[in-house]
């Protein structure tokens, strides 16, 4: 598998480094490396409970994303999904613990108990006070007495933090924990294996199943289930943790193992929410990356049945960015659609010599159909007689009620005719352009002045510029023109559509993705239907 | 592929609705659904500019994530990688522009222009004052004058944010968003596609390749390239954006394009700060994903050579938690090591009782290696025995060394030996032992209190109880009998042991992987090897 490292022996320094480089004064590392890999927080005076966590890496932001003002005090890190030292343990306590003493937080795996319960030791020949509280909310494997340490962790970090920070002493901040710990449960669900850096990636997993029970370091799941989709998913999830989670009001928290996309989240939240212990999570932490394992495309959600005061704990501002905050759960809040959303029909009003123009100019595009079509064939998909042909056939079954009396009305009474019968692109930027020429008309433009508006607008909006192979190369120096009279704008518009059979490279629209070859020799068909209508206009009046 | 989401049709809108469940009353949404999904801010009087920005989904947190306070007004989400209609745009730009106007924050693609830009001649036709703005930040593809809007259009967002935020006029945050466009630099990179709900995975880059310069929808990048790493990855990325990039003080912005880990993040945040140009990284946006593409193990760096103006815009603080803030790059700091890593070596004295009981406990030990070793091969790899041995002999070896004289310090020294010389879990668990006895014994116990105490923390650190399959089922009843003397003691160690080979479901330890019939009959080799230094000290004394 690939991986955007260096190599797996320096992963992880490199990754805290890359972290701690925008810390400001906030956080340090301790000059360890490469063993020894604590984060720990310089704002810090001892004088204050200190928490240290950590364990194997590959669970980021756990621990070193959660040190700061009201969460953790230092991180202990190990390798990837490999407990630290004992040595870098006591490391992280020796240097942030003062008179106040100590609470390690340590998720229950073996190798962390030992280490740090170890370091515990070691500390305390050194006098320090330094209490251990051991992590053990999964409850996918309900009759082992030694469950696994998660996502819960969280929860003991942030309550533990902000009495810490409050200043509550460590015999208190000790039993805060550990009511924190009996009381959390967590269980997590997964649709694919980690890639575990160095590592080929165990493919376990059956087409068509999910992991259910799984743990945070790549093993499995204790069952492998059907999936059938987010909310069936959730239901299991919710199914397991029911019976441990009591009966009062909770808080939960939704977890990224760390692949899932922020649009899986939101669906699994609304599902989460949805489900049938939904009306009891009265706050919800997450979802976000907390606890993850890798790349693991999978959640985790536990469920803590809090007091008053460890809903206060968790609502309590901290300086880890990680830390999503506590938010209360409500209904989605709806606001009505706003008025103006359905065009209002302008006042049909008459007027021959308008009415006379717009079927002139519709009979023009419609009889050169077959044509534009031919040309477009060769660079695109052969079309542009067609779209044009068919919204001008619509064009004039509207006439009759078109406001024909009112120029500004009319050219916005255009645009939306054409925004609601002539597809693509086309179709929108006609609509726009004549959606501006209504917007300058009704500012004061004259008609030459109202349909320049109408094409700066498209140009800024389409993104094409003369010379860029469009319709513009014709319509600009019509337009141009056009004071001059029909005639000199005809000629205008004839030179400049020729002009695009010598541009092989087209900046905008389809055509830019034809090869140069194809596009010599023939005339941009937009461009040609511009001409044809200046030319025919004139024939007609002629 | 698998995904936790229900089905495609209902993905964003669900999502959204996930995402708004604790919003508070900060956030709500329009009553368009399924065809207008647009969310806006509740805190807004419309007094001041609304910035609109939107786009298809599937970027998350783009665009609902950065609707707030300092940020957005409102985001319009279309389907995955599909434009929301002009409807939708429309209903977002009516919902919240005032007299101040609104300023459309648009990505360069032809679906975004066209939606949007349609949408705001609808607007204005209602009298609104409406601009719109088009990010073009992807340097991928010099030679297209369209350039893609990719994760640059976040420095758009949070600077006309804080302008409008701050009451500036229409003109000017229209100014300053273009300003920053002309200056913003992007390019991606990736390992893997990503994963389009609904549709297969294509699977188009060459093993050991990455795809350098591709957009945030699953196209392809520019070219694919060999892939040796981070650190080569990175340069790369530098070596495209450098020369678009200036000469001064740079702000970078490092996006997280959906599935690479926070470990890789971390490494590429360190080496984009190492890189060429690294010095001229005053401040950085990130590592986080900002503007993803689903689930692409992949990432962007977007560069603004900033003004002094627009740093202070990006550095003030906003309502959205996905805003990451932009903090000042500096080295990492880095703290010196604690003193009292390096165990002080207690001062040898002499006590000829000690060292003789000593003794004599290890030799009992290894005269038990190959016994124990039998015993353990039956639920075990067959080294406890082994395992004994060699810190009994290592610690024989080390009797010269020992305090014998000062029975706190000699537990102490005991401990730290064998937690040099024993290797696994007994090693740390009997090092854990001697040094919470040391400890005890420091604080005024005696030597039976001491012992109980170790017994007491290793039962806390390991996590088993009596009855669970340890040495503790024969340690616990030995040392609670020792104040009856010895051979009480003894007693009790062997009918503990003894027990243990009825204990067919091991609690802890490795033997609770082993299958119940395999464990029947054989006592646990740990609370064997207790019971027989009881007894051969007994028969010794005798």
């Amino acid at each position: 598998m690939k991986q955007f490292i260096n190599n797996k022996e320096s992963l992880v320094t490199e990754a805290i480094d890359g972290t701690l480089r925008t810390a400001g004064d906030r956080l340090a590392r301790l000059d360890g490396y490469p063993h020894i890999k604590v984060v720990v927080r310089t704002d810090w005076d001892k004088s204050k409970v200190a928490l240290v966590s950590g364990g194997g890496s590959g669970h980021e932001p756990s621990h070193a994303g959660f040190v700061g003002q009201g969460m953790l005090t230092a991180a202990v890190c190990g390798d990837v999904f490999a407990s630290p030292s004992v040595d870098a343990v006591l490391a992280g306590i020796l240097a942030v613990t003062g008179k106040a003493g100590c609470l390690l937080i340590v998720k229950n795996y073996t190798g962390d108990r030992l280490n740090f319960g170890l370091a515990a030791e070691r500390a305390r020949a050194f006098g320090l006070k330094v209490s251990m509280v051991i992590v053990d909310d999964d409850v996918a494997l309900p009759d082992l007495p030694q469950a696994r340490g998660v996502a819960g962790t969280l929860f003991v970090h942030k309550i533990a933090g902000a009495l810490a920070d409050q200043g509550a002493d460590l015999d208190t901040v000790t039993e805060a924990a550990k009511r924190v710990i009996s009381g959390v449960v967590s269980i997590g669900m997964s649709l694919d294996t980690c890639t575990v850096p160095g590592s080929p990636k165990e493919e376990r997993i059956e087409p068509g199943m999910a992991e259910l029970g799984l743990g945070i370091h790549g093993e499995a799941g204790i069952e492998q289930v059907g999936f059938s989709g987010a909310r069936a998913a959730m239901q299991m999830v919710v199914d397991r943790l029911a019976p441990h989670a009591g009966e009062g009001p909770l808080v939960a928290l939704l977890n990224n193992l760390g692949g899932a996309t922020p649009l899986e989240m939101g669906v699994l939240a609304e599902e989460l929410i949805s489900s049938r212990i939904g009306e009891r999570i009265r706050c919800l932490i997450g979802p976000a990356p907390l606890m993850t394992s890798l790349d693991m495309q999978g959640f985790s959600v536990s469920l803590l049945p809090a007091s008053a005061a460890e809903l206060a704990s968790l609502k309590m501002a901290v300086a880890p960015h990680a830390w999503p905050g506590c938010l209360d759960v409500a209904p989605v809040a709806v606001l009505p659609l706003p008025d103006g959303l359905t065009p209002i029909q302008p006042m049909p009003s008459q007027n021959a010599r308008n009415a006379a123009f717009i079927k002139r100019c519709c009979d023009i595009l419609i009889a050169a159909e077959a044509d534009l079509n031919m040309l477009d064939a060769k660079s695109g998909d052969g079309d542009t007689g067609s779209t044009l042909a068919t919204a001008s056939r619509a064009l004039v079954d509207a006439i009759g009620r078109l406001p024909l009396a009112d120029l500004t009305q009319l050219y916005r009474a255009i645009g939306l005719e054409l925004s609601q019968t002539m597809g693509g692109s086309s179709g929108v930027l006609l609509a726009i352009f004549f959606a501006a020429a209504g917007d300058a008309s009704a500012s004061g433009s004259n008609a030459v002045g109202a349909l320049k508006a109408g094409l700066d607008r498209i140009q800024q909006v389409g993104g094409a510029q003369q010379g860029d192979r469009t319709m513009i190369d014709a319509l600009l120096p019509a337009l141009e023109a056009l004071p001059n009279g029909l005639e000199a704008a005809a000629e205008a518009a004839r030179k400049g559509a020729d002009l695009t059979s010598t541009m092989t490279k087209a900046k905008a629209g389809r055509a830019s993705y034809i090869a140069e070859s194809k596009l010599a020799g023939h005339n941009d068909p937009g461009a040609e239907a511009v001409a044809r209508l200046f030319e025919q206009l004139v024939a007609v009046d002629a």
